[in-house]
This record gives C-alpha cells, structure tokens and sequence, in this order.
C-alpha cells in the first residue's frame, strides 16, 4: 500500500472546497479564509490522538472520518446553533496509508454533506502521531445561543435520548480484542454503532433554542455525571436527577451482563454518547412538549433544577446520592 | 521537575480568557464560544510540530509561545486584517515539564496583548508528541481583505523589508550545534532574532489595505521564489524579479560566508521572514509612496507583473532565471 502524498491529498481537500456559499467569501487557497453571517459565529477546535480518542483497530476510516466531525458537530447543536464551516488541521505519519486517509477524508466529506456544512480550508503536516485537529463555526438561531450558565431553580432537566450505549459499546469492542473473551455481538450491533458513528442532535438543538423555553444546554461527551455537573457548575444551582428516568437502550442490561458492568454506571458514567442535556423553564411544560411533539419518543424529563450546589441522584427507595463530575475522562 | 496539570493549566488559560471584548459574547467554559464582528472574519489555523516546525534546543519556551502566535498573525497581516481572537488546541505529552509549558503559554500571551487580541477557548490533550494548534480570527479592513489572485499585468511588486535574514539565522543556530564548528555570532544577533522571534506585519497590512493601491498580497513564509509564485499562480500572471533590487540586512553576507552558502539563495529560497510580498497598481507610485510615507525606510519596490506565468530574476547583465516554488519546504 502506498503512503499518502501531500500534493495528491491537498489536490482532494482543494476539490472538495469548491463548494459555493453565500457566507464563503474566501475558501481554501489564502493565507486565511473568509467567512462572513448575519450574527455571530459559535467557534469551537478539538485535537482527536490516535490511540487516546480513537482505536483504528475499531474504528474504520471512514467511520473515523464521521466520527473526527461529529464530535465538533455536537458542540454547535449543544448551542442551539448551526453549523456552518470546517477547518481541518492534519498531522499525518509519513508512512499512513493513502487509501486510509482518503477513505477518512471520504467519511468526512459525507457527514459535512449531511449537515449542509462545508470544508473551507486548514493545514496539512507530517508527524510522528496521527492527531485530527477540527475547528467548526456555526451560527446560533435567531433567538440566540443556548449557554451552560443560565439554568434556574424550578427548571426540569431533560436529556434527548439514550444513555450509556455508545460507552457499552467501546467496552464490547475493547472486550473483543482479548481472545479469552468470547463475546457475542448478536443484537448489540447498535451499541456498536453508538460509538462508532455518533449523531450529532443539530436539528433537535436548533429546535430547542428557537422554542424559546430552554435555559441552559449542552451535550453528552463525558457522561451525564459530568456534563449536568457543568451546568450546574456554571449556572450555580444543583441538579437532582431520578434514577428511573434515565432511559437506555433495551440492549443495554445484555451488554452491562456480558461486560459484567452496573447498568447504572454505564449510564452515569460513560461517555460519548453525545446527545443533549437542557434545562426547561418551570411551569411551561405541556408548551414545551406540544412544540418538540415530533421528538416525543426521545425526549425525556429526568429532573429538576434546585438551588445550593452538586448532581444528584435519587431512588426509588429515597436514598440520595451525588454524583458531580463522576464521568469519563479521556 | 514536575510534569504540567490538566487542571493548573486550564486554570491559567481560563485566567487570562477573562479579558472582555465587544465583538466576544461567549469566551471559554462553554460548548463553542462566540463571537461577532461587523464584517466578515478571516480565519487561519496552523499546526506547528515539535522537530519539524521548531527545536526546543534552539527555542526558549518563551520566544517559541510568541513565535506560535505570531506566524498565524502573519497570515491575518498577509491579508490587510486586524487579528482578534485565537483559539489554542494542545497536544502535550505527559512528561512535559511545566515550568516550560507555563512559559510558553507566557509568551503566548504576551505576544497576544502587544497586538490586543484575546484567546478565547481551546482544547488540551495529552499526546506522545507536541504539537501546537492555533487557529486566530481576524477582522478584514473596512476597504476589504487582499487576496493572492487579484495581481495584474502592470502592477509593481514589492517587499516589507529585507529577506533571508531568518533563514540565516536557522542555519546558524544549526550550525552551532555541530561542536566541530566553533561558529562567532558576534554582530550576528539580529539574524537569530529573526528566526527566533519574527515580527507579523499586522500594522503595515492594514495600511496597506487601507491604501486601496494593492492589488494583492501574502506573507512571506517559505521564500520569496515559492511565496510570489503562489501570486503569480493564483493571479495567472508572472512576476519578474530585478536581483539586485532584493532587501537585505548588512549582516547577511558575513554570515553566508560563515555558513559557506550563496547570498542569493538565502534571499530568494529561505523561509519564515514573514514580511509581506505585494503589488500595487499600475501608475500609482507616487501617491502610494506618500501615503506609506513612515514605511519608506523599509518598503522596497523589486519587480513587475507580467502577463505569462513563472517568477523570474532578472541579473544586471541581462540574464533572466525561472525561480518559481524554489522556496523552502518545511
């Protein structure tokens, strides 16, 4: 297999920025782009390490491609925003394989298709390590930016779907690479997915800041242990949260016995799951719920926003634990 | 030595993000952050890679976190902009000592406030290598940014001031590594300092935007014989050079004699001087001179567009040389 060439790689990306767009003033091909909207832009980077954020033994590079503008993605919709552009900076091992970084750079293009965004320019080196660095800027809706640090007590808490499955699913993968583990993958296949092609909630975000009735927001990446534990942080409330709410996939009691994992845990603690915590104003409930009707199988109100400090968990037998800041760490 | 924290670390960034700004409506503790401009934006990010793009035997920590910065102001300079807010997404290996990481975030800032741009969010990441990400945004002038591709046959071509000084100055650091080679810097410094800590053009950029005389522009990186030819190439024009016409410091041919290299060469072919290479229209030179008067000590006038393609350096005695992309290549 041959190694990729700068001059054949930059040849693709150059290709595939021609795409023209009303806010594109100035795609890839100066010393800087330029990009112009009718507000403010949301702006966000992150360095995805081979080996730390990403296993190319699980993950192909395709999928891997989804997955490097997914996360960055998930950053815009945790806003209420839009995304809009992309930049990418490579650093590529001399010997990576052309076939794999096109197929990566394929995966990538296919995903900024889908959410209308568009590849406008970044910088290209070789290295010693693969690392994936994205800048995505989006734009806020009309009724602006969703921020952690607005939540009130009173508000409810929400998640937008499923938890615990994308972090079952790197343990399943993980667990594959041991051959004394004889795991059978049969019906697990979308905790699998979960992990290894996220997706991003842009569209709900959107809808959610533009209802007007969310107070603070932002998405799932280290676990809701974590990520509620930022709002409440920076909002300076606490969060009590019902243990029985939490909904999770009916595969997941299968995955956590096969793993030998609490279920709870999983989802409490794992990460990546990358769907969306938000607080609801009090009292406008049923508004709230006729508005996001389309996403009512998913949406689920797991809690309340209280005053004092610290994330909580609550049983059903009374017993109350906290749980701040007990999530994933890269 | 202890090694750096993730958490002292983000401490100081957060630190020193709490620098307000009209144009900053959410700087670092949240998903994105943003920000909003009058006009469009210009944006560049670069990669810059421990071993390939700098040495930590030659660069303190200090003047390596100004040189970061300053190499992506350069790109906003190239542009006629204004720099205004950067984002920072670090691969820092585990064992990094953070008294250096902590200085070079120093000068990170430092550099930062001389030109009264905010850093304004980032990401951390452990890595075996170091690599530095800066992505900066800037603001274009109010008469609009100038691109590569907008030269005509005409136009005069000229520099920011004089060339090959930090290419001299790399290969004598080089140089002095070599214990065999017992190398005297004495009257040399200023060539170091080009190398070691090169000034972005920001402030003439933007005059020269202002002006409304210069028909296209780009940073100085990789040598003039590489840097004109992307002009040329994107304006579909070529460029003839007059040798002896080039810019350069006194100190440059004692230390091409030292380092037993043709003057010439580290004119035309070395890079990281990071003046500015522009043109300007037709018939206008007096006016421009005047207008650019407090530069005039510095602004040198080295050539003329043509149409055809190719960059070519014209000698005294008639001799004409292609010397199109013969520039540096990191």
């Amino acid at each position: 297999m041959a190694a990729w060439s700068e001059r054949i790689l930059i040849e693709k990306i150059r290709k595939s920025c021609k795409k023209k767009d009303k806010g594109l003033l100035k795609s890839i091909g100066d010393d800087c782009c330029e990009v112009v909207a009718p507000g403010p832009f949301l702006i966000s980077t992150d360095s995805l390490v081979d080996g730390i954020h990403f296993d190319r033994g699980f993950h192909s590079a395709h999928l891997l491609g989804r997955k490097s503008i997914a996360v960055n993605l998930s950053d815009i919709a945790a806003m209420g925003g839009t995304p809009r552009f992309i930049l990418l900076s490579l650093c590529l091992p001399a010997d990576l394989e052309w076939e794999w970084i096109s197929s990566w750079l394929d995966g990538v293009l296919e995903i900024l298709h889908e959410f209308d965004c568009i590849l406008i320019g970044g910088d290209t080196v070789k290295a010693k390590e693969l690392v994936f660095t994205v800048t995505v800027l989006g734009e806020p809706a009309p009724t602006g930016a969703i921020y952690r640090n607005t939540a009130g007590p009173g508000d409810s808490i929400w998640v937008s779907g499923t938890l615990g499955s994308a972090g079952a699913g790197l343990q399943l993968l993980r667990n594959k690479q041991n051959p004394q583990n004889k795991v059978l993958f049969d019906g697990l296949e979308v905790l699998l997915a979960a992990h290894l092609d996220p997706a991003p909630q842009v569209e709900l975000g959107l809808k959610l800041a533009a209802s007007g009735m969310v107070t603070a927001m932002q998405d799932i990446s280290d676990g809701i242990a974590t990520d509620l534990a930022h709002i409440c942080k920076a909002s300076q409330v606490s969060a009590y949260v019902e243990a029985n709410a939490l909904p999770f996939l009916p595969e997941l009691p299968l995955a956590a016995a096969v793993l030998e994992v609490d279920v709870e845990s999983l989802i409490l603690r794992s990460g990546e799951d990358y769907q969306l915590v938000f607080t609801v104003k009090n009292g406008v409930e049923a508004e709230f719920l006729k508005e996001l009707e389309t996403y009512s199988d998913t949406l689920m109100k797991i809690g309340e926003i209280r005053a004092g400090q610290g994330v909580f968990l609550q049983r059903k037998d009374g017993e109350t634990e906290e749980i701040s800041f007990q999530g994933y760490e890269h």
